[in-house]
């Protein structure tokens, strides 16, 4: 294996022993991405005494050949090589405490009756452990990917006014991105406007703009397997109503309250504490109602979880998303959202685009 | 519940009474928007007696109020109200025989803990039983989507060339989609050339496509949640070499085959034979390494498996693909696809576009 990837097996080694577990087998493509470079569906058997060994189906076979780093052995899943098989045939000492990522409950009936209930560990923690914290390798493509978020955030702004179609936003966005080298999106981009605003996920179908729309933008895109993620709250026509800038102000100051205070070793229940407070003074809290934000890595969502429920204290190299908002159902909804790197003492932006209600 | 969701969820209960059980867990968010309406994160209880009811987190709880179909009931998850309490607290002879659809190892566990391993039972075939099977309102948002899919096609077809981005006809392609009226692509869509033709899955990244590239477009559509799948395959210039003639000729042989061979009461299994077989005579069953095709509704796989290890009876009313494929590593690829419907004495296309090698 070439140096990250080696690296990143060995440390996964050194957690498997600490542990006190005799392999790791991974389902997530995530997680195989991580370690291998091969991204697509398959098992990844990571013991402590041994070589990796990846598990795909014959028709990704040539693909995951053609990615993996060198070290990693690929075999073939097939009907007489089930997964079940696989691991009931693995030596006693490597199935013995099998750690496992992600695992569907039929998955896990079938292999914990073939070794035993008490073999099998869910071991998901020790892998986010390690993919939470970014390396060098890891921020280069998140940089990227947050450069091209941001590019693609002006051509969004550009493009707002009376008469557009929600989905042709949409389109150039992504066309846009494929252009600036982005793999594809990293989600299904959300321009919501209207009443459609007040929903974060936004809603199904697509809406033509009008003057006195809210709109948000929420897009990121993915470089070389690695997410951005931002978002930006406008306003079509000339003078938004007082109440709108009221609370596009406080959305904005609450953010900027969150950034100041991400350092290492605060806690992300407390970042998020703290705007929940600041909107609770306000009268908005019961209109906060998402978490405050989230990793950002090989997938969109990850670890650590920056809300209420939070337990990870933030780390130097974590990405993160700080995005507050505020939702009055029916009416708008605005939301904030950047990128960022957490750095020795603070925090750096990775996405960037202006603050202001109306398009720039 | 309006028409077509309140039959569903009544037939769900006769199922749910046949297997002895006494309500079913739906958390996957394909299961919740056939029952309900509404598409997103959550959890749907449908009890045999009683009224289904849909829990959500706060964030989409606006979002799941307006889609939901009248009938179904509406709570919120939080701190409080976690899904483990919320079957702990069941009245026991809802909880005694609980089905479930997907759940994660993790989920398992927990529930399980709470309610007794005896009383989770998998329970996702009742619900694919119904699903395999669409109603009309279904097949005609299937056939929005095949539309769609064919147009695009059309479109793809006239942009490939040598010095094109492989990028750039999935961007257009996506562009024209939502034009067209779809919600957006059904996957992410594949343009394969050159030698990258010869994976089945594609690879990541874009490649300019040049003169002799083999290219295969593999692109669906969802139209009101509903998807379609179709795939061509191309020759980038005048003359294509014989061996790639031969095998394009070779698959679209097998595909008609299979078509014609398509009739409610078929083994799905059979189908895949049959085609097997046909490559096998030809010497070239070892590339044909993927299934014949798969069903086709609210997710771009679903039962039935048209495979070696495919169990299902073909029944009228299913919508499956058909898509036979040779692959050559490090050569090339070609595979023809489609989308069809099936009535009573045959299959009717759903998707259409010119099987030819030159684009058209």
């Amino acid at each position: 294996m070439s140096g990250g990837w080696r690296n990143r097996v060995s440390r996964l080694m050194d957690l498997i022993q600490e542990n006190e577990l005799s392999a790791v087998l991974i389902r997530s493509e995530a997680n195989i991405f991580y370690f291998t470079g091969y991204r697509g569906p398959g098992y990844l058997l990571i013991p402590l005494n041994g070589d990796p060994k990846l598990y795909v189906y014959p028709l990704d076979f040539e693909l995951a050949k053609m990615y993996v780093r060198g070290g990693v052995e690929v075999e073939e899943l097939n009907m007489t090589a089930r997964i079940e098989k696989i691991v009931e045939e693995l030596p006693n000492e490597v199935k013995s405490r099998l750690g496992f990522d992600v695992m569907s409950a039929e998955d896990y009936l079938k292999i914990s009756a073939l070794v035993g209930y008490e073999s099998l560990k869910p071991a998901s923690e020790i892998i986010w452990k390690l993919r939470m914290i970014k390396d060098q390798s890891e921020i280069k493509n998140i940089e990227r990917a947050c450069d091209i978020a941001s590019k693609t955030m002006d051509l969004a702004s550009e493009m707002l006014e009376d008469g557009v179609m929600e989905s042709e936003v949409k389109a150039e966005i992504l066309e846009e991105m494929y252009k600036l080298g982005a793999d594809g999106a990293a989600f299904d981009i959300i321009v919501a406007s209207g009443s459609r605003s007040s929903m974060p996920h936004g809603a199904p179908g697509s809406r033509v703009m009008k003057e006195g729309d809210v709109v948000v933008v929420d897009l990121g895109a993915i470089f070389e397997g690695y997410c951005s993620d931002m978002t930006r709250t406008f306003y079509i026509g000339k003078d938004p109503p007082e109440e709108i800038v009221k609370i596009y102000e406080m959305v904005l100051e609450a953010k900027k309250l969150a950034e100041e205070s991400v350092k290492p070793w605060t806690l992300s229940s407390a970042l998020y504490d703290k705007v929940y407070d600041r909107f609770a003074t306000r009268g908005y809290a019961d209109y906060f109602i998402h978490g405050l934000g989230h990793g950002v890595g090989i997938e969109i969502h990850e670890p650590p979880r920056i809300s209420k429920a939070g337990k990870e204290m933030i780390q130097e190299n974590m990405v993160i998303t700080i995005e507050p908002g505020i939702y009055l159902p029916g009416k708008f909804g605005i939301r904030l959202e950047d990128t960022l790197l957490v750095e020795k003492d603070g925090v750096r932006m990775l996405t960037s685009a202006p603050y202001t209600l109306t398009p720039y």
